[in-house]
């Protein structure tokens, strides 16, 4: 923008402070649309009437239009460019110079796509995820090839606007990743990988493997309910600022600065799967709860990304819920809530049956350790298809042989292999690496905490959490945006990010489980 | 609109019926938003995590400005106009015309209102909410009165805005019964009170008075909860398009064209406290449920007025719900849901308990007889005010003499009186009467529908609700905004509108209970 156009754009009277704070203004507004937006997809996995999913695409959709109407309004985005010109763009406090950079970002890639674009991807992405539930259940990959060529037809079209002069795949993930390179992640693949492959090996050829049937009882789901409310709450989710439901695949959504809603699902007869549901959405939830108030709709008040979102959540997952320090506390709460299925169980005995290691198909219901065999098959997978190498047509063999590469096993369905996850058919490109990158950044950020705090092992199994907690809250969740997810972990911890945290600390914990 | 705006408009290459598609299209998407705002209003009610109200409050109010800006947008309304007055808002089929007629009159009430006193109105409705719940906490109505003062005012501006050529009332009992006049509305109350007044004497000097206490045993809310999910999925309720959830206030809601949500609450010790509370909102629900589904968000799928609204929920609750015919079918289920409480009762004995009439100060909490009176002390006091006859600084002595005029009670705080209910301060004057019109609607209605079904009663007694369902479908539901209230119940009961029956079916209903 030129001096000339600034000065006779409306508002030009005002003052640099006065100008951040309109378009502070525009931004908040815009993400309170998008915060409606979210109770709608909150509602609709929740309590949705059965019928009810018609009308709901209708208003979901409205909501979309006017978001994004709000966020490429051209008002807004020129007072925008005028003010990263301006003195506090150029030179203001870091959260407010930080504010106006992100604030420009994000309005450059909302507008650079165009509405046609916008509309294609959400049709497609709805009318792909109906073919897509229809083919899994027939597990039929020939009706559901054209539709995953469409969608990565657009969703290429989507990074060369918004991104042009990146790499395709790097400019997909950036809505997930900002700034990430597949090069940089790739590399922290591939010695993971190995790791992992080794490890796979070592833990399901050890004589003593884990027992997981004592996780196989009877749970009873009231009983379990009270139970993963009460943990949620002692690990520091706050229930005056969120809210536990029932859903088919757990999820975290923020409805509003106070308003966190976090959800699981229930087996009787398997306990893991409520509890480390919660403890994963919780973990996410922590981090929503941890963002500065005040700046709620705004960069300094939104997370720094997936990643780091994935670290937050897996890191009270596994690395706190899977310990022998968390178990010391929680066992005696577990033995008082399923009398019955724990009268011959004791701490020890129940931490060891969650670390069972087992090759499997599908990716949801992979141990700790197989998982990220999973997300680094997908990630190489449709990396190759983005950027050419790999045609759609030939997905489903590529996938089949790289699997029985990696696990050792043949998918016998495509239900069980390239069918299993909706992300792709979501139009979700790009979006699978974030699960290892968060796991990475968890085992770095939870060894970082080791250190900063000695005693850390007897709080958890003492049930004190609130100084892992404080320390996560000063250390991640406090920065919001403003300093990227490589940077955050790198201050947080001191050093730069690597996977050598993760495999130590799979290798310690899994090899000590399995007697290695 | 002269034909030179018209030829120079956007569209006028358009043929009528484009033209009357494009409007329904911008009503539509209007009341998609409104939907929306629905949703948020459910939510609050129900899940919202405690300290979630401040943002709430932020979302519900932009899309209340994005609703009225939606409703009043000068091309569409230019659109109507031209519609209107070309062919087929002259002489278009009888659903068209009506929608065009009805889509105007709603067009130029929401226009004529300035975009200030929206505001203000709302801003006021939510401090005086506030104001309202801190005064009838400690009784105060001096802290009160202020806030009511402002209301009003604002609510004679709202109508001089709007409706400037009709009487101050009638033009605020507009919003709620169209075209209703407080005269004829006044005229019909005056029977009503005399005959009632009459007969809570005679039903509370009777020898022999109803018992409620069978009622007042302990009805466990697990098997609460069954029952009357049950009861209300037996009278119609179609639990595919619609839900029942738990809030302190019930109320039944529309989200989508399939998506009806009704609430109840609980008492473990009073079991009418649910069930009353679901066969009334079920009874709205049905009517939601029963509008034209192809017109929602249109005049011919919207509720003809609040009263015929309260026409429908009365009739299930009341006429159908305390009937003997009804309790011959309900009681063995109710049995079977609660043995031990039920274990020396039959079906008579549950229905004459329901049958108890006693004066008290809380209309929420009072008898169906008792009711209309509360209703029409409200009525006559808040037009008083409206028409200037009565200073809002004297409403509260108003109220206390009336109410011993017309109950030989005085109330003992203003908490029981003057502050009992919240729709003053939310600005809802003109809404009170439509509580006695749906009472009068609802019993002349069960007339019509017994002097055209013989066997009514006996297929109530057998648990088949469809015939009576499917006359007021037809009767009814059927004809959405079309007709008006009155026409709407004229033309199903083949008679004018009269307080007679609603007079007619207490007295033998209560007269048979108490032995008069």
């Amino acid at each position: 923008m030129t001096t000339s156009t600034a000065s006779t754009s409306p508002g030009t009277g005002q003052s640099p402070e006065e100008l951040f704070a309109e378009v502070c203004r525009q931004a908040r507004s815009a993400a309170r649309l998008a915060s409606v937006e979210a109770l709608l997809g909150w509602d609709e996995q929740t309590y949705l009437p059965p019928h009810g999913g018609g009308y709901r695409a209708e208003q979901a959709a409205a909501l979309a239009e006017l978001v994004h109407h709000a966020r490429t309004d051209p008002a807004h985005g020129e007072r925008i460019v005028r003010l990263a010109d301006g003195p506090l763009g150029r030179s203001g406090p870091p959260e407010v110079a930080g504010t106006i950079r992100l604030l420009r970002r994000d309005f450059d890639k909302h507008a650079r796509l165009p509405a046609r674009l916008v509309g294609e991807l959400a049709k497609t992405s709805v009318e792909a995820q109906q073919a897509w539930r229809a083919a899994r259940a027939e597990s039929s990959w020939g009706t559901f090839a054209p539709w995953l060529e469409r969608m990565f037809a657009l969703k290429r079209e989507q990074a060369a606007c918004q991104l042009p002069d990146r790499d395709p795949y790097d400019a997909l993930m950036d809505d997930y990743e900002p700034d990430a390179s597949w090069r940089a992640i790739a590399t922290r693949f591939d010695g993971l990988r190995t790791a992992l492959v080794g490890l796979v090996r070592d833990c399901t050829g050890a004589a003593a493997k884990p027992d997981a049937t004592v996780l196989e009882r009877r749970f009873p789901l009231e009983a379990q309910r009270r139970f993963v409310h009460e943990v949620a709450a002692r690990i520091g989710f706050d229930f005056d600022r969120g809210r536990l439901d029932t859903t088919t695949h757990p999820f975290c959504t923020t409805v509003g600065p106070d308003d966190c809603r976090i959800t699981t699902r229930w087996d009787e007869r398997f306990l893991p799967t409520a509890l480390y549901g919660v403890l994963h959405e919780a973990g996410h939830g922590l981090y929503e709860q941890g963002l500065p108030r005040d700046w709620f709709g705004l960069p300094p008040g939104e997370a720094a990304s997936l990643g780091v979102h994935e670290s937050q959540s897996r890191l009270w997952e596994n690395l706190v819920g899977r310990s022998i320090a968390f178990w010391s506390w929680c066992f005696p709460l577990a033995r008082q809530a399923f009398p019955e299925a724990l009268a011959d169980a004791d701490a020890e005995h129940v931490q060891r049956a969650l670390m069972a290691v087992k090759p499997s198909f599908i990716r949801v219901e992979a141990d700790e350790v197989t998982y990220n065999l999973h997300v680094m098959l997908r990630f190489d997978l449709e990396r190759a298809v983005v950027q050419g190498t790999l045609p759609v047509a030939d997905l489903r063999e590529a996938w089949n042989d790289r699997f029985e590469r990696d696990f050792g096993l043949r998918p016998p369905s495509d239900a069980e292999g390239v069918l299993q996850d909706v992300h792709w058919a979501a139009g979700l490109i790009g979006y699978f690496p974030t699960y290892t990158v968060g796991n990475i950044f968890a085992a770095q950020l939870m060894h970082a905490a080791e250190g900063a705090m000695p005693g850390l092992d007897r709080d958890i199994a003492a049930g004190r959490f609130a100084g892992l907690l404080d320390w996560l809250r000063r250390e991640v969740h406090a920065h919001g945006r403003l300093l990227g997810s490589e940077r955050l972990v790198e201050r947080a911890t001191g050093g730069p990010v690597s996977e050598e945290w993760l495999v130590a600390s799979l290798r310690r914990r899994y090899g000590a489980a399995h007697g290695l």
